[in-house]
C-alpha cells in the first residue's frame, strides 16, 4: 500500500510510473550489469590482442602471447582459448535467457489480466468507475508486482479486488517469479534450455555460478532449498492466517474459495511485494509479528545455505561434512526462538489482545518475553485504568503483567525463562552483538 | 519486579530464598566448578603417578614416567613439572580470589545497607510498616542484586525507595559488580593482588585465560572493551531517559539529585537485575524498546570482541590486523540499524504515541519501518475510529500510516527505505537467516 492516493494520477503519469518501475526493477538492472560485463570482456580482449572476441569465436585459432584471464586459472579444461570463448558465450547466453524470462513472464501476465478483465465484468466495472484504462491497469499492476513495488493504481490497493480470485491467481506467480523464486526458476529454465540449445554454455553456467558472478544465479543446492524455504514460509503464514482470521471482519463477505485464494495472496505478498486485500490494522498481532519477520528476511534467505556444492561429485566424506553443516544450520538462533515465543503468546492471548489492547499491547508482551529470556524481571504490570472496557471486578495488584495471562501463555514464558537461564553465560560476548 | 506479591512471605521464607539466591548465582556456581576442576587435576596426578600434587609442590623433583598434561603442550616454559604445579596453583589462587571477591563485596553491601537504614529513618519506617526486619532486608536485597535476581522483599519493588538515593547508590555497584562488570573487575583484582602476593600465579592466569578455561576470566582487551561497552550503554540509556522522562509523572515528587540517581539506577538495572523505581508502563516506548535491546544482550556483550589478544607483544602486523578487525566489528548489523530507527521514530512521534496510542502503537511503527526496509509497502493505515480522544476534523484517507507522522519521522523512514534498497540484494541468503 502506498502513502499517496493513487487515483490522483492521470493515465500518462501512470505510464511514466510503469516505465520507471520497469527499468528500476532488480532483474532489469541486473541485465544491464550483464551487458556491461560482456562488453568489458570484449574490450579486454581487443586491447590485449587487437581482435574482438567475436572474431575469435569465428576462427577459433590459437592466438600468440595469449595470457589466461582470471576466470580460467582454476578451470580444469585443457584449452584456455576454448575457455575464454565459452565464458564469453555463456554470459551472452545468460543475458539472453534473463531477457526472455523477464519479457515472457510479464507479457504472459499482462495478457492474462486483459483476458480476465474481458471475461469478468465485476473487475472491469471497478476500473470503469475509477476511470482507469484496462491496458494501463494490466501493465501497471503486472510490472509493479513483478518488480515487487506493490503499487496498484487504485486507492484501496487490492482490497477492492478481494473477490476477484482469478486476478489474484494471476498476480501470485508474478510476485514469486519476480522476487523470491527468481533464482530457482531461472536456474531451472537454463537447465531446460540447455538440454535443447547451447548445451555447453548451460552446463558451464550451472557448474560455475561463482565464476560467472551473476548474483541471481545461485548454486544448485541453494536454489532447491530456496524453493523449500519460500514454500515453507508461505505454508506457515497461510496456516497462521487461516487459524486466526478465518471468521474475521477483514475477510467478511468472501466465500471459502475466495478466502483461501485471498489468504494465499496475502501471505505471498508479505514476503516482498506488499499488495494487500485486507485492512492490515484489523489483523491479529500474531500474524503482524510474523509478517514483520517475513518483511525483514531478504528475498534469497534459505534455510540451508550449504557451502561448496559447486562440485557435482558427492563423495562419501563430502556428504558427511555436508550433513554436519546442515545440522548446524537447522538450529535456530536465539532471536528466532524469541520471535516464535512472541508469536505463540500473541496466539494464546489473542482474546485479551483484542479486548484489552492497551494492557495487552505487543510491546508489553515483547518486554515480558525478552525480560524472561534475559532473567531481568522487568514487567509493565497490569492496570485496571488502562482497560478499554472497564471491568467492575478488576483490582490492581502488584504482580507482573504475565500474572494476567492464560495458562498456555504462562507455560511458554516459563520455557523462555529456562532456555534463557541455560544459555545466558554459555555464549560468547562478541557473538551476541552480531546476533543483534 | 516479580510476578508474586513479595510481602506474603514470612521472615523464615525470605531467609530460605536468600540462601537459594546465594547458592544459585552464576558466580557461586562457577566457584563450585573451579573446585571440581582442581580436584580433577589432583585425581589425574595421583592416578598417574601415585603421588598427590601437594606432594609435588613440596618436593619439586622430577618424577619418572611423567606424561605432560594437555595444558602444557603449548606452553613455552621449559620444565613441564613446574608448569603442572603452576597450573594447579593458579587455579587454586583463582578460586581463592573468586571467593574473596564474592564474599567481600556482598558483606560490604550488607553493612552499607544496615548503616544506611540506621542513619535514614525514612527507609527504616517503610520496612517497619511492612513488618520486614532490617537485617533480612539488607541481606536479601544485596544477595538478590548481586546475583541479578531482581527480587526485593517489598510488593512495590524499589518504587517505594525511589527517594532513598543513598540506598540506590549502594545497589548500583552491587548489580554491576555481580553481573556485567564482573569479569573486568575480577581481572583487575587479580592484577592488583598479583603485584603483592602470588606473582607467578597471577601472571599465569592473566596470560592464559583460555587454558585456564574459567568462563568469567576474559582476555585483557575484551575486559577493557567490556567496561567501555557497559558504560556506553548506561550513558545512552541515561541520556535517553533524561531526555524523555525528566518531567514525567513516574519521576514526580523527586528532586534533581534524586532523579539523576533514580534514572542511573533504572538504566543499570535494565541490563540484568530488573529492579525498578518507576512504573514501567508509564515510560515512553522509545525507552522501553531500548530496554528490550538491553535485556536481550547477554551480560558480556562487548562492542569490540578482538580475537587473539592473549599475546602481550603487539607487533606491527598484529596491530594492523587488529585495526581491521575492529573496523569490521564497528559496523552495525542490519537489525541494529532498524532498532535504532525504531527508537528514533518513537522519539519523534512521542506526542502522538501518548495521545493516540492505538493508532500509534509500537507494533504499527515496527511494521512501517521493517516494511520500508524490505521495500514491501505494508502499512496498517490510520483510522479515526481508533483515536482514544476523537478529533472532530479527522477524515479517513487511503494513505499509509506514515502519512500521519511528523516530518522528522518521515525523514528517518525515507533513510530506512534507501538503506533497505541498497542492501537488499547485496547480501548473502544464508547470512540473513543467521542474522535473524
Amino acid at each position: 500500500m502506498s502513502t499517496v492516493e493513487m487515483e490522483v494520477f492521470s493515465n500518462a503519469q501512470l505510464i511514466v510510473m510503469t516505465i520507471l518501475m520497469f527499468i528500476g526493477g532488480e532483474i532489469f538492472t541486473s541485465m544491464v550489469g550483464l551487458h556491461l560485463k560482456r562488453s568489458k570482456i570484449i574490450t579486454w580482449n581487443t586491447e590485449e590482442k587487437g581482435t574482438s572476441v567475436d572474431q575469435i569465436q569465428l576462427t577459433i585459432e590459437p592466438v600468440p602471447n595469449y595470457k589466461a584471464p582470471w576466470f580460467e586459472t582454476q578451470n580444469d579444461v585443457s584449452s584456455p582459448y576454448c575457455n575464454a570463448i565459452l565464458h564469453y558465450n555463456s554470459i551472452k547466453f545468460l543475458s539472453f535467457v534473463v531477457l526472455a524470462y523477464f519479457l515472457v513472464i510479464q507479457i504472459l501476465g499482462v495478457a492474462s489480466v486483459l483476458v480476465y478483465l474481458a471475461l469478468f465484468s465485476s473487475a472491469k466495472d471497478v476500473l470503469r468507475k475509477k476511470g482507469i484504462k484496462a491496458l494501463t491497469f494490466s501493465v501497471f499492476t503486472i510490472v509493479s508486482t513483478f518488480a515487487s513495488c506493490g503499487f496498484v493504481p487504485t486507492n484501496e490497493n487490492m482490497i477492492v479486488f478481494s473477490k476477484n480470485s482469478g486476478l489474484l491467481w494471476i498476480l501470485i506467480p508474478q510476485g514469486l517469479l519476480g522476487n523470491t523464486l527468481f533464482p530457482s526458476c531461472f536456474r531451472f529454465l537454463i537447465c531446460v534450455l540447455g538440454k535443447k540449445i547451447k548445451k555447453a554454455e548451460a552446463k558451464y553456467l550451472l557448474k560455475n555460478t561463482t565464476k560467472v558472478g551473476y548474483l541471481h544465479l545461485l548454486p544448485s543446492l541453494h536454489s532447491s532449498f530456496l524453493v523449500a524455504t519460500v514454500l515453507g514460509f508461505i505454508l506457515t503464514g497461510f496456516v497462521l492466517f487461516c487459524f486466526l482470521e478465518w471468521n474475521s471482519e477483514g475477510l467478511g463477505g468472501l466465500n471459502t474459495y475466495q478466502k483461501v485464494v485471498g489468504i494465499l495472496f496475502e501471505t505471498v505478498n508479505a514476503r516482498h511485494s506488499g499488495e494487500t486485500i485486507v485492512d492490515l490494522s484489523t489483523i491479529a498481532p500474531a500474524i503482524l509479528v510474523f509478517f514483520v519477520v517475513m518483511m525483514y528476511l531478504p528475498p534469497y534467505t534459505s534455510f540451508l545455505p550449504v557451502k561448496g556444492d559447486e562440485q557435482s561429485n558427492l563423495d562419501c566424506e563430502g556428504a558427511k561434512r555436508r550433513r554436519k553443516w546442515i545440522a548446524k544450520n537447522l538450529v535456530f538462533s536465539q532471536l528466532s526462538y524469541l520471535v516464535i515465543a512472541i508469536i505463540l503468546i500473541c496466539i494464546t492471548e489473542r482474546k485479551s489482545i483484542k479486548e484489552d489492547s492497551i494492557n495487552f499491547s505487543v510491546l508489553n508482551i515483547v518486554i515480558e518475553v525478552v525480560s524472561a529470556h534475559g532473567n531481568v524481571g522487568f514487567t509493565t504490570g497490569y492496570s485496571c485504568e488502562r482497560q478499554l472496557r472497564p471491568q467492575a471486578n478488576c483490582t490492581n495488584k502488584w504482580y507482573g503483567f504475565s500474572g494476567k495471562w492464560s495458562d498456555e501463555g504462562k507455560i511458554i514464558l516459563i520455557l523462555v525463562m529456562f532456555s534463557g537461564r541455560l544459555k545466558k553465560f554459555n555464549m560468547n560476548g562478541g557473538k551476541a552483538w552480531k546476533l543483534l
